[in-house]
């Protein structure tokens, strides 16, 4: 029998707040009940805060991320329609493949693990798109896979820059409520996530918020959509109902999390995940380690993906590490399958539990033969971490 | 304020059991873990004795039952096939328009409600397909509308009776786990069930029952999908593993359902279910109202609607019922609105739960002018209900 | 395997609200956290509203109701000292009992069970009591044994009346939070309440307030103590802390318990347990049968004592209910013992639930042959209840 | 608002399980039902194999720790009765103190804090208590406020070689469940245990065990006592039932603590205690400070003092692991005040939750002053906690 807590240090689900475990417990629920409705209305509108979207709806699908994108495709394309994407990562290459099911066409920009969106290229591919082909561009602002995030900000620009008309799609299952994300701002059309990422609960649900521009689009859409269709979903959300039977169970847990959300705030969530974020970089640079994401710009603050040396092989490390010390994290996946391990930082995360994941990787590191110095990883971070908070005023505010 | 615990009789979800809230009250877990198919593989494993099937393939998705309904349909039809189906409520007509949102072609016969599938009809239309252009039949096996029950066995038997290559699809989202449904032995080549009615569940889960026929089907079939894609999934759950995040959380409770249905034995389930529902229907005629069910042949061990005399509306007593008793009854739905209320008497219930909620009837039905006697349907039910087990043996395995 | 939701209608524990399981279900805690008195502070002081004292001090002790006497006895009193108290159920004999072991005299009056404090009794002993050798007199305010409430502010009368300077002293452990309870106002000395009646919680507390004649009489008091020293606590309790570990996980239940209580209205939870307690009356009278307490002066609106008829034994009864229906009801003891049953109706209680109660008792009733006519109670409770909340304002706010 | 998990790590309450939580939220039950003792007599003869005794009793208190204390003198003792302590904490302290209360007489030797039970004073004021006025020998077995192990074997030796008839009693709060603890072997007659700390529960339950011989001393013993009186439970406990209410729902979370410690197995219980608390040992001599035990003999595998340099105040620092890192560390208590920091290391722990807990007082530490190396202390513990488990056989079960 293993004791003590284990450790979850992947990229999701992530650690999940008491707070949210207790809202969950409850009894099932008379979803079509008279005061129902003063329960789910808010949710929607608190959830376009999170997307911070004045004029958008959202979407609360009983679904997983994947079904997000399902959402998202097949309510505003049409069979043969061509979406832009880039593929650096197995969920960026997931998320196209999911388009060429559905039907469409998808310009894929290949770009080296590790980078993230190339603004470059896309620009280039949508001024040479004359006829207005490209119907949609994707983004995975957040690469689970390599710990990179990307500009989407600037791709808004570029398709502002060139009038392009088509449709900006982000996935933002990683980087939404951890990572800042302005949808009016950045003109997204359409935003997918999932419920057990930053808003720190089960996987269960999916979260889309789609633009005017985009529900104006899905008008003319012909993908075929039952389950995932939007104008159902609105149809009856607006009175605060569902067309079939909502996950109410997980309702209730998102309704806890966004007020955790709001009385954090979502900026001080933000600089947190940054602050975080730094500490494991610092402890990888101490180790003498790369991280798999090519440079600063690239840097997520919600995974960091750690290479290991030539000479070994990141699955039996991360199987160690759960065996043998109750700690959980990413693998590796497709082509940096035994490269990588992946310590997930978003969530219900703080500084000693992000100690505590890099004292296992240290020790299952060292006891597979990776030669990086005992605690000196630890030893980095711990200096960041006094240093990042170390103001009077936060700290005063740290113990509020 | 109200107090005391809300009475929840709709017909699903159901009341859940401690022992499941418990199950699911976990942290968040890592559903790549090295042990993690020491978990997951009893569950498909323990699910087909359920569905009664040795054959057949049993899939999990994050979503509800409609999603379930697309899932069966997406997998192993193409657009433009035709499906034969019969309408006699809101579900069964609901599952038609999906049909028809995919893409097929839909040969709806249009039942009175209260009656279920028509037998004589379908022989009838299965004989005229000579060329064989229906691809499946479909059957609601228990309309959650209108308290009906269909014979599926009996269709099986047209179908091999003329040599109907057709596939059988059963929705049992109502019936799964709550009245008998042998999945091989009436040939059943896909069956639907979700988690929030006979397991006990919140909604979430989309539980799908797949025959080697309709895998085989599939393999032909291009209805566009991805989410729902039973191939996916196979690959991946062969190994215990999901090709996207599952539901942990569903799928711990999942685990201690089946546990709690295989403990209490699933024919003590089904005669439990028949029994209470047995006893409200004497109440129902205690009170002299009729069922919405056309005759007993038609009669649901899961949901009694019952129809309130003409010059009431059912809308305004379930309303009564909920703001003044905290009790949940289902509303009349689309062509029985205001017509009916349904009482849930499925999944976690005893005499002493149906006792209550036939109270709660009885209050609200004379607090809005019916004109019923004061505990003349509790009688009823409890003289059935004593009388139901009065036999030693059984009164002392009820003490067990 | 017994199915579905055990009715739980004994006399203490009771059914404890989703809310408080939820509120106590929190990792444990530092209870020297700098923060801590942030917490414990306000439950002193809420409770105190509660009792309704503005002078008096609250304790918390992690015992039971027993352990709550017996602070009560040490703290106050010394050995030889001469107590008067009566005696007309299990637990008023306890309490002597108990004052007994203390090495206290114990002048106790016998009643018959089924009325409560004699009032005539007690003033003639207070009179006669010329050199003031009694130091405190003992009124159990609700005695769970058969139902019967005694009238403490007669008490306090009669002391007043002749100037007895002895100590009044109440057991409120079924009636504090349910039925009407003034400390200040009735000149209470000491009262001693638990966490498992009105309160809702587990057992695990004793909740005891002394007026400051109490404590100053303490000052003098050398019965030996430690455990249950209210020096000591207080000496901590004035900065939040407690001597030794206190039950944090019950604590937190209390706080969810106090806010329930004053959302609901002290004066509200009180009309409520009238109500519901005089449906089950009306439900004892449509039996034909009696209840325990010798006329409605005597009617506790927390627990009914039901007489069974003379061939029958109410442990067989109670024992029945229990395992044919999955009811518990409170069994009768000692001199009632075979002879009485009873329905606790305190706490977290509605109509549906009481009503659910009665149908289980005339089910039981009815199979050990008591001819009782079946939903006979049921109907007389369901009617007062209707009316009971007829009148428009309620039943607005009942809705809300 | 402060994020994550707080980490607790003071000397109890402990972390508490998941399965522990999940197994005490339950709804209330009837202590009074008939199939109640299947429950908990098992409780009783399982406690037996923790405490290592056959022929002893085991007595549950719904109390605390000081309690246990108070039902031992009292049921085994009579005022003016003679006791043998030494007090070397506050803890050892306390429990003297309480003698005193309760009328006996304290002969208590003093010993510097930091050492324990003083054999060679024990055996000369046990030869020299020719009139065998001494009827009790209290040994502290763990001294939580210094983090100090005594030797209950030597004092039975001591007893044994010199014939003397006095009862072993031991304080056993902080020990027992964590570190061996032999009743049978040791001739301990009376042993005191909270739920809180080795049990892994919220504090709430006494547990006290006493050897037959002490029943027998019970009989004339003559301290008053009602509330922790061994016959009145002894009678009811013999049936399962008990003389008040008990705290079920503690009893609930035993029942889980029990099965959990069988599972793991004591034997390996106590290892992990042992490997862990030394990975923390050599932390602190890594950080080239002191432990409050004043040598190898009185390290203590559940809690660990450490002194804190000169010119540095421990309260500061356990203050500020609070307010800045959400770490609870044990504060120093009255001779120790200022001086020490408390690591509890007990209960459900693990090497990675220990390793966070040595983050966290490092950097506390180096925020206010001390001079120690980031990183230095985990690096030891890490490379300890490496090595201790490295052979091939405990690697594999580990893993299991």
């Amino acid at each position: 029998m293993q004791t003590g807590f284990h450790a979850l240090f992947i990229p999701g689900p992530t650690n999940m707040p008491d707070r949210l475990r207790r809202a969950m417990d409850v009894p099932l629920e008379d979803h079509r009940a008279p005061d129902f409705p003063e329960f789910s209305l808010p949710l929607f509108r608190d959830l376009k805060q999170v997307f911070k979207t004045g004029s958008g709806e959202v979407f609360l699908f009983p679904a997983s991320g994947t079904g997000g994108w399902e959402a998202a495709m097949t309510n505003t394309l049409s069979p043969g329609d061509t979406v832009l994407s880039a593929i650096f990562g197995q969920f960026s290459h997931l998320w196209s493949e999911l388009c060429r099911r559905q039907g469409l066409r998808v310009e894929a920009v290949e770009v080296p693990w590790g980078e993230g969106v190339p603004l470059d290229i896309y620009r280039r591919k949508l001024e040479a798109d004359k006829d207005r082909k490209i119907k949609a561009v994707l983004v995975c602002h957040n690469e689970t896979a390599t710990g990179v995030t990307s500009d989407v900000a600037a791709v808004r620009e570029i398709l502002d820059d060139i009038e392009h008309p088509a449709l900006l799609m982000v996935d933002g299952v990683s980087s939404i409520a951890s990572i800042d994300f302005c949808m009016d701002e950045w003109g997204v059309d359409l935003a997918v996530c999932g419920s057990q990422k930053g808003f720190m609960l089960p996987a269960g649900l999916a979260i889309v918020a789609a633009s005017q521009k985009a529900l104006e689009a899905g008008r003319k859409a012909n993908c075929p959509r039952c389950f995932f269709d939007f104008e159902d979903m609105l149809c009856l959300n607006r009175d605060g109902y569902f067309p079939y039977t909502p996950a109410t169970t997980l309702l209730r847990g998102l309704r806890e999390s966004l007020d955790m959300l709001a009385e954090e705030g979502l900026e001080n969530v933000f600089a947190r995940h940054h602050r975080l974020a730094e500490g494991v970089r610092r402890a990888v640079a101490a180790w003498g380690l790369d991280l798999c994401a090519k440079g600063p710009e690239w840097h997520s603050d919600t995974i960091s993906a750690v290479v290991v040396p030539e000479s070994f092989n990141s699955d039996e490390l991360v199987r160690h590490a759960y065996e043998r010390y109750r700690l959980s994290l990413g693998l590796g996946l497709w082509k940096v399958k035994g490269r990588v391990f992946r310590v997930g930082h978003l969530g219900w995360v703080n500084e000693l539990m992000l100690l505590q994941a890099l004292s296992g990787c240290e020790m299952a590191m060292r006891d597979i033969g990776i030669q990086i110095e005992a605690g000196s990883g630890v030893a980095a971070a711990q200096e960041f971490y006094r240093g990042a908070m170390a103001d009077p005023v936060r700290l005063r505010q740290a113990a509020e």
